[in-house]
């Protein structure tokens, strides 16, 4: 679902900017901001990874110091802030209170994302001396959004951006999102900067709750290269300035907010596969008819994280072998003499046992843009999709020079 | 330790051939065996992965039914004969039992091993019409042996060959092996194709005990794409036709021999590394001041398997960073905020802080073909070290097309 960003689609109460203060060498966009003209709601998931950020450390400490009622997010990409020591920190912590004075907030109110380089001291004047014209610059209009949404990416290609909407109580509710990433994707708990406002209004225990079932559904389902950002953050801010009434657990209102939610949260974790680095085609990794959906996913995920897999998928070749071996080491039990695999729609292996098949035609289909891998275990009736995407000669290119 | 052949350093009472029987398409040797003039003491390691080759199946069988008292391996290569059903199951018992005949054993005295291609039906009436030839050509000269190391090869850019010696009761104890592997390299208890044989006496269960010591620390250390395989067989044959008597558990004569199989193992495992497919050099990631060793090893083996940590070697790049936010992912708990980073032996990490180092001087160092990476928790005195190569654009590029 890719979204047509409009002035009617945005939902009300939100304004962004995004400027560029000279952390990208190429001096493109790499400095923005959202905020909430009112406290909005406001729920996280963050990095699993042992090695933090600065800015995930205040942001976790302020979401739950502000008790999920916030203000606004500050971005900027270019330089991780991570690995940079007590002056990484205090950088972090000098950029959020600025911000603060900047919007008449608290400095709790306010969530704080870097992206780029690890262990490289961030040259925190340069966001500093911009805060005033990014603050003045904020405006509620789908030019500021487009602006948000290019001044977050590293080596992505093109922006990432979704939006979906719903009616409740005879009010349209708006919800818009934006991500980026294309390397060090492989989620635990959440991925990559990614940022969901909607002016619905719903309190902040059960905003958290939603965007965790969400998250192990989309965003936690992806993997570029397998390894997880230091400084993967994934928020959602609502403000209720739709003025429906507030959005109760388990309500019909709800399931409509959970499925708009998934839409957008979907859409932007497929692009930013879609965009992986040097990607040229998204796998989808099915695992069908597993005992559990927790063994469905860890089957799924193995796949796709198979260099193997990935690389025989650049060359559009219909190597199952490989897809079959790759499930075998998961460490989930199953019966190989049972399994079934399609290849972009094609049988290529039944009960255990090799099928006949079109090398030529098979490759042709593997070439696709969206190519489809389903893995039946005939065991249960649980199953788990994964996305990837292709691995290349060029993502080797990016990242052997990614620094120098 | 790279090992010259010559006749005076083979183990005696062993004889080896091989041969092309036309799986490979090039025409190369594809076909080899290796025999005990006297049935021999044997260990094996296999393959953890779910989904085995037919041949590894037997081959278990084999070793357990003969109480590890056996007398030859008969290997392919161009085709693994895995997942390829039941007449999989049929090449390879048949091709056990027609080398029986020819070698004048039983069946079970004998190993099978295939490895190459997974699900492509075993064209195993090549290897049939060659065993006669195969089984006079057995000589046990070094010509011979290099033959077997050249036939069991598949995108492997050479040969991998290993000796070691020592003295017991006046008599000198010769070992040899040979190990092939360029591609899903990613061991669980055993990896790839490795013979080792020596004229040593030892009974079955030390010589099976003292190779997964031997095993956890050489050939389960070593990773080109974090793909295991599955055909991985690693066996070792103890003939005792030096005419030393046999080893006992706990002697000197037991730590000599320790020794000499994990010399000759860990050059085979780093040989196999060295010639990783589209590898430049070899990376080693040592971790020290951890609590247990298998807390240092599973941080070792997340960061040379993470895919960012592999390409920036590839392009000389210093980018610790990556090995950091590796070992954050690795599910090991330690203190980011005490590590210490080396590379290349330039420290760059100091209790968690970035320090300044010549870019331009690590860059150049990163580019030898073997580099050293040292991670110090300073939280305890286990350690570790793994083994693993750069991650190229040629590696893509062999992997894209394997079968096409």
């Amino acid at each position: 679902m890719k979204h047509a960003l409009s002035e009617a689609s945005l939902p009300r109460g939100f304004r962004f900017a995004g400027l560029a203060c000279g952390l990208k060498k190429t001096g493109a966009l790499d400095l923005a901001i959202i905020s909430s003209d009112v406290p909005a709601s406001a729920a996280a998931v963050f990095t699993q990874n042992l090695v933090v950020a600065a800015p995930v450390t205040i942001s976790k400490e302020h979401l739950r110091a502000s008790k999920g009622r916030m203000r606004a997010v500050i971005v900027n990409a270019g330089n991780a802030n991570c690995a940079t020591g007590a002056s990484g920190h205090a950088a972090a912590w000098k950029t959020v209170a600025e911000t603060a004075k900047r919007l008449g907030c608290t400095p709790r109110e306010i969530l704080v994302c870097s992206t780029g380089v690890i262990g490289v001291p961030l040259a925190v004047e340069k966001i500093l001396r911009s805060l005033t014209k990014l603050a003045r610059n904020r405006r509620p209009s789908a030019r500021s959004f487009a602006e948000l949404s290019l001044a977050i990416c590293t080596t992505d290609t093109r922006p990432k951006t979704a939006g979906a909407s719903f009616k409740m109580a005879r009010k349209r509710i708006h919800m818009v999102g934006c991500a980026k990433g294309a390397g060090m994707i492989h989620p635990n708990l959440a991925t990559t900067l990614a940022f969901v406002v909607t002016d619905a209004a719903i309190a902040p225990a059960l905003l958290q709750k939603t965007l965790g079932d969400v998250c192990s559904r989309t965003f936690n389902c992806i993997s570029i290269d397998g390894d997880s950002s230091t400084n993967d953050t994934l928020a959602v801010f609502a403000n209720g300035a739709a003025g429906a009434p507030a959005i109760r657990a388990g309500s019909a209102a709800h399931r409509a907010f959970r499925a708009a939610l998934e839409d957008v949260c979907r859409s932007l974790a497929l692009q930013i596969v879609a965009d992986g680095e040097g990607a040229q085609r998204v796998i989808e990794i099915e695992v069908r008819g597993a005992k559990t959906e927790a063994a469905a996913r860890r089957i799924a995920g193995t796949v796709a994280t198979s260099l193997l897999v990935k690389t025989a998928f650049a060359g559009g070749d219909p190597n199952w072998g490989r897809v079959f071996a790759a499930a075998g080491r998961s460490g989930v039990a199953f019966d190989p003499a049972r399994a079934d695999i399609k290849m972009a729609g094609i049988p290529v292996l039944r009960r255990g046992s090799p099928l006949n098949f079109n090398e030529r035609v098979a490759s042709n289909r593997l070439l696709a843009e969206h190519v489809p891998i389903v893995l039946d275990l005939h065991a249960g009736s649980a199953s788990a999709r994964y996305w990837t995407c292709d691995l290349t000669a060029e993502y080797v290119r990016i990242n052997a020079s990614y620094r120098t």
